[in-house]
This record gives C-alpha cells, structure tokens and sequence, in this order.
C-alpha cells in the first residue's frame, strides 16, 4: 500500500464524513477533530441521537488520526461507551488522540463533548498497519 | 415509555436498517436475525466494506433483540471486533443472541458472517432498561 | 518460541490457577474449562466475590485454550461484564471457547456459571501469535 | 450501604492492594494512583509481567477512585489492552482518572505506565452506584 493508497483511504473517510454532515475541524499525526451537528433525521424514539451516529463520529476522528502518519493502518475493533444523549441542534464535537503506537498496533482515545463541553460518549479505538495486500488479506475491515 | 413508544422505537431501528439496505430476518424474545448485502457504496480504500456498516449492522440486530420485550431500552455501551474483511456483493447475515437480562441491565452477542458462514465480526452490547423520561436522562442514547 | 515453551507457559498459567484454587477441567484446541470455589478470603465489603477473581479465573480459561495448539500467544486485550454476583461456596465455572483464529490473531469468548448454571460473568479475550523474541517485544503482556 | 461501609471497601481493596506488594500514592476524588513493582513471582514464559497482574494493578486504582465519594459503587465492567511488556524490577504507575459520573454510572480511565513514562497499559472501567442491598443484588460483582 502506498501513500497515495493511505492518502485516499483518508480521503474516502473524510468523504463519508461529510455524508453525515460531518466537519473536519483539525488533523495532525495522531490526532484528529471532526465537528458534526444532530438533525432530525438522526434521531430517535427517545428523541436523543441515535447510538449508530455518535459511533460513525468517533469512528471518522479513529480513522483519521490513525491514517495520518501515511501509513495505511485498519481497525481491529473499537468500543464506545454512551454517557449522556445528544440532542437536536447540538454541536458535537469529537476528539481523537492516540494513547500507544508501537509496532504494528495502535490505541486511540475519542471524547464527542456537545457544545457546553460536556461528555457524551467515550470511544477507544485499536488500530494495526497494513504492509500489503496479502497482510491486509490476514486482518480486517474499515 | 409506553409499549407503544418501545414498538415505535424498534420500527425506527428496522426503518433505519431498510435506508442501508438491512433486512429484517427473524426476530423472537432475546434474538434476532438482519441481513445485508455489501454494495459498492460500502467498500473503502482496502476494496473491503468499511467497518462503520458493520456495526450499523450489528447494532440494529442489538437493538431489536434488546427491545423485543415491550420495555424500551437504550445502549450503555457496545464493542467490535473486525475478524475477516466483508467484500462486495457479500451477503451478510447478523444474529444478536441475548446472553443475561435482569435488573436493569442486558448483555447481547452478536455475530456477522457471510454467506459461506465465515465469521465477519464479533459486537457485544450492553442494554439498560428506561423507566421514564427521568431516568431516559440519567442514562443515555441510542 | 519453541513447543516446549508454549507448554511451559501453559503450565505456569496452570500452576497459577492451582494457586488461587483453580482446577482445569477438560481442555482441547480453542478451548478450555476451570472451575474456582469462591472462598472467604476472595469476598469483598458487599459480601459478594471480588472482580478480581473472576477476571482471573476467566483469564486462565483464556490463556489455556489460545496456547492451546503449541503455538505462543499473548493476550492483546480482555474486556469483562459482571453479570450476577457470586457469592461464598459457589463453585464457578468458566467456560472458553474460541470465535475466531486467522492470521495472528484469535477472538475468545469465556462464560462464568455458578453450580446452578446461572451467568455470572462474560470475558472476551483478544490473542495475538508471537513469532519470536523480536515480535514478542512489539506486542506485549500476559 | 453506609458511609462506613463505603470506606470498608475501599479499605478492603487497599489491603488487596498492599498483599500484592501495591502501594497507594494518591487518591482524591474521582482519582488513585497505584504503584507496584515487578517481582519475580509475577513473570510468566515471556519474560515479562503476567497481564492478570496488570489488570489487578489497574482495577485497584479504579476501584479506589469509583470509592473515593463516599458512595458504594461496583463495577459492571472493565476492559485492558496490553501495550508494552513490563519486565523484572520494573515500577509500575497506575494512575486512574474520572472521566464521567452522573446518574447512577461512571466511566474511569486508568494508564500504567513504567518509571520511564512508557505506555504498559490502558485501562476503562465503568462503575455503578449501589442503593442498598436490593439494588447491589440487581446488579453484580467486585
């Protein structure tokens, strides 16, 4: 995998992002921050934003602070903890920073704060590199 | 929250899966069965499916098994583990088997695996049961 | 890492449980089963056993049935839900069997029951193979 | 529970603590920090700190910092992932900090770290606050 194959990756994630309405607030080896407001649409019985929206967040800032050393990396799994609901209109705010990254594994840390700063969900995130194909074949997704 | 508001709540999980493409299978107390095919959309720089529709996947299987009861619930947590990549045109099938229940909190397992029954991925959820719009508050999304 | 020193480390996990009263109970490739009798000393201030225990009781499970096939593994990771209590006398036991093992890593699930066959605790463990003393330093413990 | 009660447990734990050769350098609330340093009894086939002994360390910080309020709590669940290998004479850090409380739930973080400031471990635990003997019995362990 090359640069430009880590550099698309990157760029393909930033894309979904946007999908959701997502923003990328900032980015640099080993951490990332990407904004996102809650609409309607992502809302649900309870009137709180659903669980599947807070992860997709989390998981963009992941993926972007993992892939920004140009080095393709995958994830081999990841956990969010739900702390507080977000609601309609709010500014969620997600923050990437990497805890480890030795040898070929790497653990991220991902807070989603809404726009009072308070916490809303936790997120840790367990990257691998990839060094080719046939190790990519031996891994994973995402 | 009625019995009402909690079938209210597992249709908008089941309408947010038709939007990705999700089929509802199965569904019994405890359990349930979603499938979905992997399209183009899906693939991300590795040609794999990206690991966010995974656990959308897995999630809403999580989500209809823990609210098959007439109780609502909501997520406290959940974890995923990538085990083999997802490729296009794959057919995946996800089972959410209920492992406890009591008090007010639930554990579910949910597995993904192709069509050929090669294991895709590995999610645990943790449920919480709401009472009201009090304790909906107390606790959190999803 | 030869044969002889994944059955030594299979042993001194062994040795491990005989000391905290653990007793294997069957093993074979990708799984194993220990049994542990909560004893007065292993209570904690709410009269039920200690976390502790029960991490290390499904931990040993683990480790049994990943250097299960005389190939080293370390653990990369574990993660635990506390299910029901278990209380002085009972006679825990915890059940591993493994989900997946591709490549250099396996996914293990363990199940703590007490005599009534009621969950008491769920345990995933992640597994990592080493190759050999270099490898074994990019990764890590246990 | 009682208040008194409350500082049993933590008590009890600093005990646990002190027969693993743990020391207590701070806690205040919602924070601990532990200390331990490897012994030889502690090694595994590696070489390197058995990752039950790092989990131990971890949880105990943990606890002592869930405990800090005056408010009995257990802990519904914890997860660890292994960074680097602790080795022979290594002091080890476990330093946990609070990272959400409200309702009746709370999430801690806890790093270990060695006396070169290097990553060994990360910790989550998720804590939850017992009523009485009821609601301890509702819920579970440690």
């Amino acid at each position: 995998m090359t640069n430009h194959d880590a550099m698309r990756l990157a760029s393909a994630c930033a894309q979904a992002s946007l999908g959701m309405g997502m923003r990328l607030l900032s980015t640099a080896p080993g951490t990332a921050r990407v904004g996102m407001s809650v609409r309607a649409d992502m809302l649900q019985g309870h009137g709180t934003c659903h669980g599947g929206y807070l992860f997709a967040l989390a998981d963009s800032a992941f993926a972007l602070a993992c892939n920004s050393y140009n080095e393709a990396t995958v994830a081999m799994g990841c956990s969010i903890d739900y702390v507080a609901p977000a609601r309609l209109g709010d500014t969620l705010n997600a923050e990437c920073i990497e805890q480890s990254r030795s040898g070929r594994t790497g653990n991220y840390d991902v807070r989603i704060e809404n726009q009072q700063g308070e916490l809303i969900a936790l997120f840790h995130g367990k990257s691998y590199k990839v060094r080719g194909p046939v190790l990519a074949q031996e891994t994973s997704n995402e």
